[in-house]
């Protein structure tokens, strides 16, 4: 079923989704409010993009170029909707394609800021898919692993380019050895608590290309309050 | 100056110090409080032991056999003493001696777990050190770096056996990449921060030997309250 809705924390922006694919989440919007920002940002991408909630979050945030590429037609479609119904369809420049195919439209070192919400699961002969479809293709790594996205983000970004992530804090160790072994040096971290005394189950990573070793800030955010409304740590990261 | 402590939150544990060389720490309270210790495991190993806070505490938490290794004369006289004045010369197992030199003393996988508090700086020849000494031995990883220690884990741990160790946060990345090369598989983490809206300065890791993939636990623990004191959660960590 098609829903437009407003989009978490944002009154000013709409989202359109289809609850059939997947739910618009509280993930993409933390990310947008995570990665680092400055004047000098030029070119942005924004892999995987879904149904565009980072660009859109991304495009009150900043003055640079945003891009968004998604695979998915289907996906993209509800994408170009979600921009349209904002009037930023000129503003963010969304492809329909897959993101190693990136050489058709950007040179390499193009971007200061690549973001991605990725799959989060593993794709494993043995994965528990009924079929490969719409959902799974958002959800498992079927079209694009760690490795590859690591190894794409370092080709795109310039030296010194940030890549920022949103993934599951099972899969934290793996991650960071992932981004070291590309030349994408893990910097900063936000741990995501689903609420007081439960064990983090979300995190974001900002990598920085060909950096020096060395983390600068390990930060932890809790989701929610004892009631399950989001804490006023949260709600800040929603303008 | 050599002094007599109470070990930090354990009235009945004294700590034989001497404040020209290091200081006892916070840091080494917490690991053998973190460290997973079931019926099941017969011999620990803590490596670089210090003064032996880390033995002295494991003695309070299981009948396991507990070696310890230390390989400065000079601190391993203070250790051996701080074992004499609790009575536990008998209980716990020290030897002074080079990590590298354990085959003169155990089989390969002989250990059911190893606690390190290592070195926490790196060394390198531009390290600023006035000169090599007991106290640069026991902060900078001029006897013993990351990659060594989990290498000698590896080897003398039992098939899933367990490392436990506590580090500088800004080492997180490098960490959990070395020890996952080594197939020492970060299972559990936990975040101390310093304060409420600091960020998190030292981390404890528990890794198991060819454990698959996957973080099963990530947790924090805020060390002192606004006034300076410890928090309520720190305390419950001293028994």
């Amino acid at each position: 079923m098609k829903v437009v809705n407003d989009l978490l924390g944002y009154k000013n922006l709409k989202i359109v989704q289809d609850t059939s694919f997947f739910s618009f989440s509280f993930d993409s919007v933390l990310l947008p409010n995570f990665v680092s920002l400055n004047n000098s940002v030029k070119n942005i991408l924004d892999i995987g993009t879904g149904n565009a909630p980072i660009p859109l979050i991304l495009s009150r945030k900043t003055n640079a170029n945003i891009y968004a590429i998604e695979i998915q037609k289907e996906v993209y479609d509800l994408a170009k909707e979600t921009l349209e119904i904002n009037n930023l369809d000129n503003r963010i420049n969304l492809i329909n394609d897959d993101v190693k195919n990136l050489n058709k439209y950007f040179k390499n070192e193009f971007f200061d800021v690549i973001t991605c919400n990725p799959p989060y699961f593993k794709y494993e002969k043995t994965s528990k898919l009924n079929d490969v479809n719409i959902k799974s293709i958002a959800r498992h790594e079927i079209k694009l692993d760690l490795d590859s996205l690591m190894n794409i983000s370092f080709k795109y970004l310039k030296n010194n380019g940030i890549l920022a992530m949103i993934h599951r804090t099972d899969r934290l160790a793996e991650i960071l050895s992932v981004m070291r072994s590309n030349r994408i040096e893990p910097k900063r971290i936000l741990f995501i608590y689903p609420k007081i005394g439960k064990f983090s189950n979300l995190f974001l990573v900002e990598g920085v290309k060909n950096a020096n070793s060395g983390i600068i800030s390990v930060d932890q955010l809790i989701a929610h309050n004892p009631d399950g409304s989001y804490t006023a740590d949260v709600l800040k990261y929603f303008e």
